[in-house]
Protein backbone atom coordinates (compact mmCIF):
# COMPACT_ATOMS: atom_id res chain seq x y z
CA UNK A 1 0.00 0.00 0.00
CA UNK A 2 1.52 3.64 -0.60
CA UNK A 3 2.04 5.74 2.20
CA UNK A 4 -0.66 7.97 0.55
CA UNK A 5 -3.49 5.58 0.80
CA UNK A 6 -2.56 4.56 4.30
CA UNK A 7 -2.45 8.11 5.40
CA UNK A 8 -6.17 8.36 3.41
CA UNK A 9 -7.11 4.94 5.85
CA UNK A 10 -6.03 7.08 8.59
CA UNK A 11 -8.28 9.85 7.99
CA UNK A 12 -4.77 11.80 7.83
CA UNK A 13 -4.49 14.77 5.52
CA UNK A 14 -1.11 15.79 5.73
CA UNK A 15 -0.64 19.66 5.83
CA UNK A 16 0.75 21.96 2.65
CA UNK A 17 4.24 22.14 3.30
CA UNK A 18 5.14 24.74 6.04
CA UNK A 19 6.64 28.09 4.11
CA UNK A 20 10.63 28.15 4.48
CA UNK A 21 11.35 30.39 7.66
CA UNK A 22 14.35 33.31 7.78
CA UNK A 23 17.07 31.16 8.78
CA UNK A 24 15.93 27.84 8.76
CA UNK A 25 13.93 25.32 6.34
CA UNK A 26 11.26 22.52 7.28
CA UNK A 27 13.85 19.71 6.83
CA UNK A 28 16.87 19.47 5.30
CA UNK A 29 18.05 16.46 3.09
CA UNK A 30 21.63 15.20 3.22
CA UNK A 31 22.68 11.78 0.95
CA UNK A 32 19.70 9.85 1.81
CA UNK A 33 19.36 11.23 5.15
CA UNK A 34 16.23 13.70 5.81
CA UNK A 35 16.45 16.05 8.72
CA UNK A 36 13.38 17.76 9.53
CA UNK A 37 13.06 20.62 12.10
CA UNK A 38 11.43 20.52 15.80
CA UNK A 39 7.71 20.76 14.78
CA UNK A 40 5.27 21.21 17.37
CA UNK A 41 1.40 20.18 17.58
CA UNK A 42 0.35 22.84 15.28
CA UNK A 43 -2.85 22.42 12.78
CA UNK A 44 -4.00 25.23 10.29
CA UNK A 45 -1.52 27.73 12.45
CA UNK A 46 -2.75 27.03 15.98
CA UNK A 47 -1.61 24.85 18.86
CA UNK A 48 -3.88 21.43 18.77
CA UNK A 49 -6.36 21.05 22.29
CA UNK A 50 -3.67 19.92 24.81
CA UNK A 51 -0.74 20.87 22.33
CA UNK A 52 -0.41 24.27 25.07
CA UNK A 53 1.20 23.77 28.92
CA UNK A 54 2.82 21.85 30.83
CA UNK A 55 2.14 18.30 30.58
CA UNK A 56 1.60 16.51 34.41
CA UNK A 57 -0.37 19.96 35.24
CA UNK A 58 -2.22 21.92 32.73
CA UNK A 59 -2.41 19.10 30.06
CA UNK A 60 -3.20 15.05 30.48
CA UNK A 61 -0.39 12.67 29.26
CA UNK A 62 -3.28 11.61 26.84
CA UNK A 63 -3.60 14.84 25.53
CA UNK A 64 -0.31 15.06 25.13
CA UNK A 65 0.04 11.72 23.27
CA UNK A 66 -2.37 13.08 20.49
CA UNK A 67 -0.48 16.49 20.45
CA UNK A 68 2.52 14.37 19.81
CA UNK A 69 0.62 12.51 16.92
CA UNK A 70 0.24 16.34 15.42
CA UNK A 71 3.49 17.04 16.00
CA UNK A 72 4.60 13.92 13.81
CA UNK A 73 1.91 14.58 11.16
CA UNK A 74 3.53 18.30 10.49
CA UNK A 75 7.49 16.24 10.69
CA UNK A 76 5.98 13.89 7.92
CA UNK A 77 4.53 16.79 5.94
CA UNK A 78 7.89 18.65 6.57
CA UNK A 79 10.22 15.63 5.17
CA UNK A 80 7.52 15.32 2.25
CA UNK A 81 8.04 18.54 1.05
CA UNK A 82 11.85 18.43 1.35
CA UNK A 83 12.08 15.27 -0.85
CA UNK A 84 9.21 16.22 -3.31
CA UNK A 85 6.53 13.73 -2.20
CA UNK A 86 5.63 11.11 0.84
CA UNK A 87 6.23 8.36 -1.23
CA UNK A 88 9.93 9.36 -1.75
CA UNK A 89 10.77 8.64 2.09
CA UNK A 90 11.26 4.92 2.58
CA UNK A 91 11.37 4.95 6.30
CA UNK A 92 12.16 6.62 9.52
CA UNK A 93 15.00 6.18 11.83
CA UNK A 94 14.90 8.23 14.54
CA UNK A 95 12.83 10.51 16.71
CA UNK A 96 13.52 12.85 19.37
CA UNK A 97 10.54 14.11 21.22
CA UNK A 98 10.61 16.76 23.81
CA UNK A 99 7.99 17.13 26.20
CA UNK A 100 7.62 20.19 28.24
CA UNK A 101 7.04 18.20 32.09
CA UNK A 102 6.15 19.71 34.86
CA UNK A 103 8.18 18.83 38.01
CA UNK A 104 7.56 15.05 38.83
CA UNK A 105 5.81 14.11 35.51
CA UNK A 106 7.90 11.10 34.21
CA UNK A 107 6.06 9.36 31.38
CA UNK A 108 7.49 10.89 28.46
CA UNK A 109 7.55 7.73 26.57
CA UNK A 110 3.57 7.57 27.29
CA UNK A 111 3.52 10.89 25.16
CA UNK A 112 6.48 10.54 22.96
CA UNK A 113 3.91 7.22 21.61
CA UNK A 114 1.96 9.02 20.13
CA UNK A 115 4.33 10.17 17.47
CA UNK A 116 6.24 7.10 17.08
CA UNK A 117 2.69 4.63 16.78
CA UNK A 118 1.63 6.99 13.99
CA UNK A 119 5.07 6.64 11.92
CA UNK A 120 4.61 2.98 12.81
CA UNK A 121 0.94 2.91 11.73
CA UNK A 122 1.95 5.00 8.34
CA UNK A 123 5.19 3.01 7.13
CA UNK A 124 4.54 -0.50 9.30
CA UNK A 125 8.29 -2.39 9.44
CA UNK A 126 10.21 0.80 7.56
CA UNK A 127 8.66 3.16 10.46
CA UNK A 128 10.40 1.09 13.40
CA UNK A 129 12.91 3.77 14.72
CA UNK A 130 15.11 4.44 17.67
CA UNK A 131 14.22 7.22 19.84
CA UNK A 132 14.97 9.63 22.21
CA UNK A 133 12.12 10.89 24.97
CA UNK A 134 13.10 14.01 27.56
CA UNK A 135 11.24 16.08 29.88
CA UNK A 136 12.15 19.97 28.94
CA UNK A 137 11.49 23.00 30.90
CA UNK A 138 9.85 25.45 28.27
CA UNK A 139 9.19 25.09 24.20
CA UNK A 140 8.61 27.27 21.82
CA UNK A 141 4.72 28.94 22.13
CA UNK A 142 4.61 27.07 25.25
CA UNK A 143 3.75 24.05 23.45
CA UNK A 144 3.59 21.15 25.25
CA UNK A 145 5.55 18.67 23.11
CA UNK A 146 8.22 18.89 19.76
CA UNK A 147 9.20 16.01 17.70
CA UNK A 148 11.65 16.10 15.51
CA UNK A 149 12.63 13.06 12.97
CA UNK A 150 15.44 11.62 10.90
CA UNK A 151 13.87 9.68 7.80
CA UNK A 152 15.66 7.96 4.78
CA UNK A 153 14.97 8.94 1.45
CA UNK A 154 14.53 6.30 -1.19
CA UNK A 155 17.39 6.47 -3.65
CA UNK B 1 42.69 -5.95 21.46
CA UNK B 2 38.80 -6.92 20.55
CA UNK B 3 35.97 -4.99 22.26
CA UNK B 4 35.09 -8.00 23.62
CA UNK B 5 38.35 -8.88 25.64
CA UNK B 6 38.16 -4.88 26.54
CA UNK B 7 34.99 -5.21 28.00
CA UNK B 8 35.79 -8.45 29.84
CA UNK B 9 39.13 -6.70 31.14
CA UNK B 10 37.10 -3.50 32.62
CA UNK B 11 34.61 -6.00 34.02
CA UNK B 12 31.93 -4.89 32.01
CA UNK B 13 29.44 -7.35 31.03
CA UNK B 14 27.03 -6.56 28.03
CA UNK B 15 23.26 -6.91 29.07
CA UNK B 16 21.16 -8.82 26.87
CA UNK B 17 19.84 -7.10 23.71
CA UNK B 18 17.20 -4.82 25.20
CA UNK B 19 14.14 -6.46 23.72
CA UNK B 20 11.95 -4.22 21.03
CA UNK B 21 9.48 -2.02 22.20
CA UNK B 22 6.20 -1.74 20.90
CA UNK B 23 6.46 1.37 18.59
CA UNK B 24 10.42 2.28 18.75
CA UNK B 25 12.76 -0.22 18.90
CA UNK B 26 16.92 -0.38 20.77
CA UNK B 27 18.97 0.79 17.89
CA UNK B 28 18.36 1.34 13.94
CA UNK B 29 21.37 1.41 11.23
CA UNK B 30 20.80 3.34 8.35
CA UNK B 31 24.24 2.82 6.29
CA UNK B 32 27.13 2.61 8.36
CA UNK B 33 25.26 4.85 11.05
CA UNK B 34 23.61 3.11 14.11
CA UNK B 35 21.72 5.65 16.26
CA UNK B 36 20.51 4.01 19.62
CA UNK B 37 17.59 4.85 21.60
CA UNK B 38 18.07 7.04 24.62
CA UNK B 39 18.91 5.20 27.02
CA UNK B 40 18.19 4.92 31.14
CA UNK B 41 20.65 3.64 33.89
CA UNK B 42 18.78 0.60 33.98
CA UNK B 43 20.55 -3.03 35.45
CA UNK B 44 18.44 -6.05 35.37
CA UNK B 45 15.92 -4.14 34.29
CA UNK B 46 15.89 -1.61 37.77
CA UNK B 47 17.31 1.80 38.02
CA UNK B 48 21.10 1.60 39.24
CA UNK B 49 21.66 3.69 42.97
CA UNK B 50 21.93 7.02 42.02
CA UNK B 51 20.24 6.51 38.50
CA UNK B 52 16.86 7.73 40.14
CA UNK B 53 15.95 11.49 41.05
CA UNK B 54 17.66 15.01 40.57
CA UNK B 55 21.48 15.22 40.17
CA UNK B 56 22.36 18.30 42.74
CA UNK B 57 19.28 17.32 45.51
CA UNK B 58 18.57 13.66 45.63
CA UNK B 59 21.57 12.68 43.72
CA UNK B 60 25.05 13.57 43.97
CA UNK B 61 27.38 14.06 40.83
CA UNK B 62 29.54 11.07 41.35
CA UNK B 63 26.71 8.98 41.64
CA UNK B 64 24.92 10.36 38.06
CA UNK B 65 28.17 10.18 36.42
CA UNK B 66 28.28 6.29 37.44
CA UNK B 67 24.05 6.23 36.52
CA UNK B 68 25.79 7.66 32.98
CA UNK B 69 28.21 4.86 32.78
CA UNK B 70 25.26 2.14 33.24
CA UNK B 71 23.39 4.36 30.34
CA UNK B 72 26.30 4.01 27.70
CA UNK B 73 26.80 0.43 28.66
CA UNK B 74 23.58 -0.02 27.58
CA UNK B 75 23.73 1.99 24.48
CA UNK B 76 26.46 -0.39 23.54
CA UNK B 77 24.61 -3.17 24.19
CA UNK B 78 21.83 -2.06 22.03
CA UNK B 79 24.04 -0.85 18.94
CA UNK B 80 25.73 -4.22 19.17
CA UNK B 81 22.24 -5.89 18.75
CA UNK B 82 21.53 -3.60 15.90
CA UNK B 83 24.69 -5.03 14.28
CA UNK B 84 24.88 -8.46 15.59
CA UNK B 85 28.02 -8.71 17.26
CA UNK B 86 29.80 -5.66 19.61
CA UNK B 87 32.50 -6.37 17.03
CA UNK B 88 31.20 -4.74 14.29
CA UNK B 89 31.00 -1.47 15.91
CA UNK B 90 33.81 0.69 14.41
CA UNK B 91 33.88 3.50 16.26
CA UNK B 92 31.64 6.14 18.44
CA UNK B 93 30.63 9.77 16.67
CA UNK B 94 28.45 11.55 18.72
CA UNK B 95 26.17 11.39 22.24
CA UNK B 96 23.72 13.03 23.74
CA UNK B 97 23.74 13.26 27.75
CA UNK B 98 20.18 14.47 28.72
CA UNK B 99 21.09 15.35 32.73
CA UNK B 100 17.58 15.37 35.52
CA UNK B 101 18.88 18.76 36.94
CA UNK B 102 17.58 20.41 39.66
CA UNK B 103 17.78 24.37 39.64
CA UNK B 104 20.92 25.55 40.27
CA UNK B 105 23.15 22.25 39.10
CA UNK B 106 25.23 23.21 36.05
CA UNK B 107 28.23 20.27 36.36
CA UNK B 108 26.04 18.21 33.21
CA UNK B 109 29.92 17.84 31.94
CA UNK B 110 31.12 16.01 35.32
CA UNK B 111 27.96 13.64 34.86
CA UNK B 112 28.30 13.00 31.04
CA UNK B 113 31.78 11.64 31.36
CA UNK B 114 31.24 8.69 33.05
CA UNK B 115 29.29 7.80 29.29
CA UNK B 116 31.75 9.66 27.61
CA UNK B 117 35.13 7.85 29.48
CA UNK B 118 33.39 4.38 29.19
CA UNK B 119 33.02 4.85 25.25
CA UNK B 120 36.71 5.73 25.23
CA UNK B 121 38.09 2.99 27.68
CA UNK B 122 36.58 0.20 25.40
CA UNK B 123 37.18 1.97 21.92
CA UNK B 124 40.49 3.45 22.58
CA UNK B 125 40.82 6.25 20.21
CA UNK B 126 37.89 5.35 18.23
CA UNK B 127 35.78 6.20 21.30
CA UNK B 128 36.70 9.45 20.83
CA UNK B 129 33.09 11.45 20.08
CA UNK B 130 30.94 14.74 19.52
CA UNK B 131 29.21 15.22 22.67
CA UNK B 132 26.74 17.47 23.84
CA UNK B 133 25.50 17.49 27.93
CA UNK B 134 22.12 19.49 29.11
CA UNK B 135 20.59 19.55 31.92
CA UNK B 136 16.52 18.94 31.83
CA UNK B 137 13.51 19.16 33.92
CA UNK B 138 12.63 15.22 34.17
CA UNK B 139 12.91 12.14 32.33
CA UNK B 140 11.20 8.75 31.78
CA UNK B 141 11.34 6.92 35.18
CA UNK B 142 12.51 9.90 37.36
CA UNK B 143 15.95 8.66 35.86
CA UNK B 144 18.89 11.07 36.69
CA UNK B 145 20.13 10.52 33.66
CA UNK B 146 19.71 9.66 30.02
CA UNK B 147 22.36 8.65 27.03
CA UNK B 148 21.74 8.31 23.03
CA UNK B 149 24.94 7.15 21.06
CA UNK B 150 25.30 7.53 17.32
CA UNK B 151 27.96 4.66 16.43
CA UNK B 152 29.35 3.95 13.22
CA UNK B 153 29.16 -0.07 12.20
CA UNK B 154 32.10 -1.84 10.35
CA UNK B 155 31.90 -1.82 6.47
CA UNK C 1 33.27 34.69 -1.88
CA UNK C 2 35.07 32.11 0.65
CA UNK C 3 33.69 31.46 3.67
CA UNK C 4 37.22 33.68 5.04
CA UNK C 5 36.05 36.49 3.44
CA UNK C 6 32.47 35.93 4.09
CA UNK C 7 33.83 35.75 8.14
CA UNK C 8 35.88 38.62 7.70
CA UNK C 9 33.20 41.25 5.63
CA UNK C 10 31.37 40.20 8.69
CA UNK C 11 34.09 41.02 11.37
CA UNK C 12 34.31 37.70 12.94
CA UNK C 13 37.40 35.85 13.78
CA UNK C 14 37.06 32.37 14.25
CA UNK C 15 38.73 31.05 17.30
CA UNK C 16 41.76 29.27 17.66
CA UNK C 17 40.18 25.35 17.94
CA UNK C 18 38.92 24.36 20.60
CA UNK C 19 41.69 21.62 22.55
CA UNK C 20 40.28 18.65 22.49
CA UNK C 21 38.82 17.68 25.98
CA UNK C 22 39.71 14.20 27.78
CA UNK C 23 36.95 11.83 26.90
CA UNK C 24 35.53 13.44 23.71
CA UNK C 25 36.66 15.98 21.20
CA UNK C 26 34.91 19.34 19.23
CA UNK C 27 33.94 17.67 16.53
CA UNK C 28 33.62 14.46 14.43
CA UNK C 29 33.34 13.11 10.77
CA UNK C 30 31.54 10.60 9.47
CA UNK C 31 31.53 10.75 6.03
CA UNK C 32 30.83 13.24 4.60
CA UNK C 33 28.78 14.64 8.13
CA UNK C 34 30.75 16.89 10.74
CA UNK C 35 29.23 16.57 14.02
CA UNK C 36 30.10 19.74 16.74
CA UNK C 37 29.84 19.16 20.37
CA UNK C 38 27.57 21.29 21.73
CA UNK C 39 29.04 24.71 21.95
CA UNK C 40 28.03 27.40 25.15
CA UNK C 41 28.96 31.08 24.47
CA UNK C 42 32.60 31.49 25.44
CA UNK C 43 34.70 33.73 24.10
CA UNK C 44 38.46 33.80 25.30
CA UNK C 45 37.59 31.17 27.84
CA UNK C 46 34.78 33.22 29.52
CA UNK C 47 30.81 33.36 28.77
CA UNK C 48 30.19 36.64 26.81
CA UNK C 49 27.63 38.79 28.49
CA UNK C 50 24.40 37.57 28.56
CA UNK C 51 26.12 34.24 27.61
CA UNK C 52 25.02 33.05 31.61
CA UNK C 53 21.99 32.69 33.16
CA UNK C 54 18.68 31.73 32.71
CA UNK C 55 16.59 33.71 29.68
CA UNK C 56 13.50 35.70 30.64
CA UNK C 57 14.72 36.12 34.20
CA UNK C 58 18.71 37.76 34.34
CA UNK C 59 19.08 37.13 30.28
CA UNK C 60 17.03 38.77 28.04
CA UNK C 61 15.92 37.30 25.04
CA UNK C 62 18.16 39.76 22.81
CA UNK C 63 21.08 38.95 25.40
CA UNK C 64 20.49 35.51 24.77
CA UNK C 65 20.53 35.62 20.77
CA UNK C 66 23.42 37.52 20.82
CA UNK C 67 25.12 34.68 22.88
CA UNK C 68 23.74 32.25 20.54
CA UNK C 69 25.79 33.52 17.76
CA UNK C 70 28.74 33.32 19.73
CA UNK C 71 27.65 29.25 20.04
CA UNK C 72 27.37 29.12 16.38
CA UNK C 73 30.94 31.10 15.85
CA UNK C 74 32.69 28.30 18.58
CA UNK C 75 30.65 25.31 16.98
CA UNK C 76 31.77 26.68 12.90
CA UNK C 77 35.53 26.86 15.00
CA UNK C 78 35.33 23.30 15.84
CA UNK C 79 33.83 22.01 12.83
CA UNK C 80 36.04 24.06 10.79
CA UNK C 81 39.59 22.06 13.05
CA UNK C 82 37.88 19.11 12.28
CA UNK C 83 37.85 19.23 8.44
CA UNK C 84 41.23 21.18 8.33
CA UNK C 85 40.13 24.66 7.01
CA UNK C 86 37.05 26.51 7.12
CA UNK C 87 36.72 26.37 3.19
CA UNK C 88 36.67 22.67 3.29
CA UNK C 89 32.90 22.91 4.99
CA UNK C 90 30.36 22.85 2.24
CA UNK C 91 27.11 23.24 4.41
CA UNK C 92 25.11 22.99 7.66
CA UNK C 93 22.50 20.74 7.77
CA UNK C 94 21.09 20.80 11.32
CA UNK C 95 21.17 23.01 14.26
CA UNK C 96 20.02 22.45 17.79
CA UNK C 97 19.22 25.06 20.64
CA UNK C 98 19.15 24.33 23.94
CA UNK C 99 18.13 27.49 25.75
CA UNK C 100 18.38 27.90 29.18
CA UNK C 101 14.48 29.15 29.95
CA UNK C 102 13.01 30.65 33.04
CA UNK C 103 9.73 29.15 33.62
CA UNK C 104 7.29 30.98 31.31
CA UNK C 105 9.95 31.68 28.90
CA UNK C 106 8.85 30.49 25.13
CA UNK C 107 11.01 32.66 22.93
CA UNK C 108 13.23 30.17 22.33
CA UNK C 109 13.38 30.39 18.30
CA UNK C 110 14.05 33.93 18.93
CA UNK C 111 17.11 33.36 20.53
CA UNK C 112 17.78 30.33 18.33
CA UNK C 113 18.25 32.99 15.09
CA UNK C 114 21.43 33.71 16.50
CA UNK C 115 22.81 30.87 15.66
CA UNK C 116 20.12 30.48 12.25
CA UNK C 117 21.45 33.96 11.13
CA UNK C 118 25.07 33.60 11.43
CA UNK C 119 24.92 30.59 9.52
CA UNK C 120 23.27 32.09 7.13
CA UNK C 121 24.82 35.15 6.55
CA UNK C 122 28.33 32.97 6.37
CA UNK C 123 26.60 30.18 4.33
CA UNK C 124 24.34 31.73 1.95
CA UNK C 125 22.10 29.01 0.69
CA UNK C 126 24.15 26.43 2.18
CA UNK C 127 23.57 27.76 6.04
CA UNK C 128 19.71 26.99 5.81
CA UNK C 129 19.38 24.04 7.82
CA UNK C 130 16.93 21.93 9.69
CA UNK C 131 16.65 23.24 13.29
CA UNK C 132 14.94 22.51 16.84
CA UNK C 133 14.72 25.11 19.61
CA UNK C 134 14.04 23.82 23.25
CA UNK C 135 14.21 25.17 26.63
CA UNK C 136 15.89 23.03 29.11
CA UNK C 137 16.40 23.63 32.82
CA UNK C 138 20.06 24.36 33.04
CA UNK C 139 23.41 24.15 31.41
CA UNK C 140 27.11 23.55 31.59
CA UNK C 141 28.39 26.49 33.81
CA UNK C 142 25.44 28.27 34.00
CA UNK C 143 25.60 28.81 30.52
CA UNK C 144 22.26 30.76 28.71
CA UNK C 145 22.16 28.90 25.22
CA UNK C 146 24.09 25.77 23.50
CA UNK C 147 24.31 25.23 20.38
CA UNK C 148 25.28 21.84 18.62
CA UNK C 149 25.53 21.83 14.80
CA UNK C 150 25.73 18.90 11.88
CA UNK C 151 27.73 20.33 9.01
CA UNK C 152 28.53 18.60 5.58
CA UNK C 153 32.00 18.50 4.53
CA UNK C 154 32.97 18.91 0.61
CA UNK C 155 33.73 15.61 -0.70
Amino acid sequence: MSIRAKLAELGVALPDAPKPLAAYVPAVRVGNLIYSSGQLPLLNGALVSGGKGKVGLSVTKEEAKAAARQCAINALAAMAACVGDVENIERIVKLTVFVASESGFSEQPFVANGASEFFQEVFGENGRHARSAVGVAELPMSASVEVEAIGVAKP
